[in-house]
């Protein structure tokens, strides 16, 4: 195995062009002035969704997790492996969560660049945010962790079912299941359920010179990290003694 | 066989991670303040539909029924095993029951935690169970039941279709007959078409300290459990007949 | 070959399928009082689409036409049967034909009957008829005729290219193309693309006690018919030359 | 290899149906009068991506690229054939690229003609150039250009990933990354994403008899062909290197 080649280079592009499309999708959804404009939840549902298809074709060398939370529950689940000929250990684990972050990181600047004149557009700053990272509806950061330790569990214990039934969908399966659970669990924080997914496109949000940005909120920052680690841990035990 | 892990374990999780996502949708759907609201009958429909396509992965050694009708069908249907090695019959079927209603109870209450601070909002009584369980739009004991006898009866019979066709979709086949048929049979009655479904969560309205919450409307409650056994059984039957 | 068990009864009862999601996705978006009201045109595309997956799989043993347009252009396409063991010639097609008409009723009347109460309501004759039977926005038998020509040549021709993909969707790839014709061509006459799927349930609404419904709008029922005949057999000629 | 029957025909014939549904989608969704009217963009992406799907299966023959973008990107990739048996080299390119263009302009005329009446509805004439070409939502020749470089880099660099992964999806891949695409980065410019798309459609408007068309925007139209081009060809040479 090569670190390089085999988790970090896989991982960074993945998760890259997740971002890409989830961000976009988000941008398309509420920046002003876009086509999609105001385009409903089943929009952002299946744009983020639809990111995972891409995003986890893109990492097929690596396993195609994308996710830090991912790769951690497959540590938690006891697998040997995190993909074929990549030992699942701690080290490697975090060279997947470095990847990660940095191609969540460039994905939300293409993402960016993709939409730079609607960023240029007058807005509330929370909707300039709300492309980049997640934010609850309702502040707490108790029932917003409730909320994404329940989502990521499921995401992480119906990924580790996946192998168990005949007829591969490959990426799709995941990419369904991601609609699915935005649908349903989405709706009170916005669904990280994925630490790189909004810690590394806060950063960008942080850096790039946005007019009229406002706050990075980093003081909500901590629950989209924590919350899916515990529920992609939770789910990957789960999945252990049970499948 | 075992018992407990081929048939009660999997039906219990498995109903669970259904009820988590189509409760979920529906909460993300209509209660007060959450990203989703108002997200329209398709988003519903997807949500419901995903999650029967990640439930029946998780169910997967059991044949992924988590639906006592489902299971009502495959033993009308004279079928000799309700999933590998697991014979179909009576006491069994009991079994796949008890741990339907039950992995619904914790999914609703799941899908309850991860919508907590939206259930404490103020909104009509009737919303609030609405998460949970089915009710018709217009209330009429007898066609509400045709309703429900009708739509599970094209569920059992068409899932009773799938193994006869090659290309094998696996667990996506039944994610979107539900999506289908949520959109096509759903407008009247809110398509129950899984007595676990309709009755689990149901006890879980009545028991959780919900503010506000109202009547669980037991008065109902028989329709979506029956409509959906009868229909089931029909279709079970048909398809042994013409199959 | 027995006409009765590998023609008639499969293509009944998948036209019944076909019609009964069909026409009720049409009656939950467009009739009072239903949860899907104003549900939008993606809602009707996509249960139109996937009541063809459902009947696809229900008719597996006829080769699932459900539709005359699609018998009718299998043969103008020159294959040599309709489905294993089925040989595609002119009085085989007139069984299919009889069959997807008498199922189509039946299934109009299923949908009817899960539907009775909102039918009860007050509501436009035009709006009870577009349950049943397509009719165009703006009237002309000779535009009218021509959009139904167009997509069902689509339909059509594209079907006759689904063997040559490797990746079998089986009926999933109806499906999708179902939806996507919807989407693409049925603004101007609403798609029948089917003559059994119009007329069918054109009979029913002619027959059926449904409070103030209104004429059945004979006069146009030919465009449904005739348009995709054409169309699909254009659609096979098509194939023939240059598949 | 035969240049007419097996890069010519089917990749005119593929790219025809990828019009005719992706145009169609958008006359009915923003001519007057259609069903579909007002119809969301959700609707949009799905009626292209479907488009899409149909056109891939009916260009088998030539590997279904029906994207001028595609078939750069795999020659900047150093694919040794662009299909079985065809080798990957400039002229043939310049193959696909007339038969595209071509076929994207019959495309256009079929999907005016299914429409006729609409387009004879008064209408702002961008309307009626909108169901054709592309156009952005804020002008800017540079950022434009940038948003369709980065959206067709993201379409080509994953159809090139897509060999890697088991569960072939066929068509259905490509589909579902450009629904996703269009989703998510299509709010900017209307995503052409491919230069046959945009261009093709517009010489029919040009050409076509339409009633109050207005201008066909020739001083934007280079975005749309170059743009894809250069992403395309930037996903081909990163996809070499890191695949």
């Amino acid at each position: 195995m090569n670190a390089f080649t085999d988790i970090m280079v896989p991982e960074f592009l993945g998760t890259m062009i997740l971002i890409l499309g989830g961000a976009g999708v988000v941008a398309n959804a509420i920046l002003p002035r876009t086509k999609g404009f105001n385009g409903g939840w089943l929009l952002i549902n299946f744009g983020w969704g639809l990111a995972v298809f891409a995003g986890v074709f893109v990492a097929f060398r690596s396993g195609g997790h994308i996710n830090p939370a991912v790769t951690l529950g497959i540590l938690s689940n006891g697998a040997e492996e995190f993909a074929e000929g990549v030992p699942a250990n701690f080290v490697n684990m975090l060279l997947y969560w470095v990847a990660q972050l940095a191609g969540a990181f460039v994905g939300a600047v293409l993402a960016y660049l993709a939409h730079k004149q609607h960023f240029d557009q007058d807005a509330d700053p929370a909707v300039k945010l709300g492309v980049f990272s997640t934010g609850p509806e309702i502040r707490s950061y108790t029932w917003n962790f409730v909320t994404e330790v329940i989502a990521t569990f499921m995401l992480v214990f119906v990924i580790l079912s996946f192998g168990n039934w005949p007829g591969d969908l490959g990426p799709l399966a995941a990419a369904l299941l991601v609609v699915g659970i935005g649908a349903s669990l989405g709706g009170p924080t916005g669904y990280a359920i994925n630490p790189a997914r909004d810690f590394g496109p806060r950063i960008a949000h942080f850096v790039l010179p946005i007019p009229g940005k406002g706050s990075s909120d980093w003081s909500y920052s901590w629950v989209p990290v924590v919350g899916p680690l515990v529920g992609g841990a939770i789910g990957g035990l789960l999945a252990a003694a049970v499948f």
